[in-house]
């Protein structure tokens, strides 16, 4: 079977992004721009589901559409800016979070992603998690959002200077793509899939 | 005409505020403790709106009831912490806002309130506003959140240095609690509600 899928997202860098990286199971990805009024939430679970759920309440969007949430949560900083993180980077920016950081020695981090997909009938969603540091400086210009400040485990070089390569196979998104993609394509009988 | 309000929050602050601000005209208050799930909005005033449909729409509040919702708007963090000022004061605090406010020169900061008053038929929307500067470093014990770094215009001392009879005289909260008042009472023709 020949998948098509469909990603509701206003971010073509996250397009762009997944659209590499589905492309590694034949998945075909095509793009419905739209910008999406997101719930609150307490998890990226919860507004990725929530988020789709409206959709399906108030617009159509049609079967095998799915969208994405994700955050980074900064264990010093009781996980903020967690949910809200594009609220906080369209506020206060990376530098923002580097000057939270400042003199702070737990650097633990964590990128989250929850991807929803609608089957026709149910949601389902996929999660997918990158464990990392918060740098002492931004470094590098690929990527987007926070990638030059946060740097993966088994690395020493931020997201912004690893590139796509590197960042699509462990990010985060990578994770709930590659998750959703073998739910999909039957490889995986054990799935994070919640219902 | 005897009036009395209900006040729903969870917040036992905010509720002694409001009873004594409507102590002054002599309008009675009932607290009716419940947590409202948020939702999101761009303004205090579609946050209070939407709360208070939403509980309308999925359990009973009686007639007379209000919510309110508050935000501390920083000019220098392009409105940061703003309708997500509760998140932000759970997870990084007051002293998380002074880091981020560390050498800035620019301290302009205002406090905005939204009341959101159920007629029996309708829902009104009161606002206040009270503008000031982000200290350079937390003063005094009284009030509650960012009060101790907030010098309300024309004072040299913090919320929580001044105390409840001043602030409840000047605060954002203070002034939608008095548009409504006097809308209530027929005390002015000309408020701030907004349909």
């Amino acid at each position: 079977m020949q998948w098509e899928l469909k990603f509701v997202t206003s971010n073509k860098h996250k397009f762009e992004e997944a659209k590499e990286i589905l492309k590694n199971y034949k998945i075909k990805l095509q793009w419905i721009k739209m910008s999406v009024e997101e719930p609150r939430g307490h998890s990226v679970e919860e507004v990725a589901r929530k988020s789709l759920e409206s959709l399906l309440l108030f617009r159509k969007v049609p079967s095998w559409s799915f969208l994405e949430d994700a955050g980074l949560f900064i264990r010093a900083l009781n996980g903020f800016p967690g949910v809200y993180s594009a609220y906080v980077y369209s506020t206060i920016g990376y530098s923002g979070i580097l000057k939270l950081m400042k003199d702070v020695k737990d650097r633990y981090a964590e990128f989250r992603s929850a991807v929803a997909l609608y089957d026709g009938k149910r949601v389902l969603v996929f999660t997918g998690k990158c464990s990392g540091i918060i740098g002492f400086e931004a470094r590098g210009i690929k990527g987007f959002g926070f990638d030059p400040i946060f740097i993966p485990e088994g690395f020493s070089q931020t997201f912004a200077e690893l590139g796509e390569d590197i960042k699509n196979k462990i990010s985060h998104r990578a994770r709930a793509l590659q998750a959703m993609a073998k739910y999909l394509l039957g490889l995986s009988g054990d799935t994070n899939e919640k219902v």
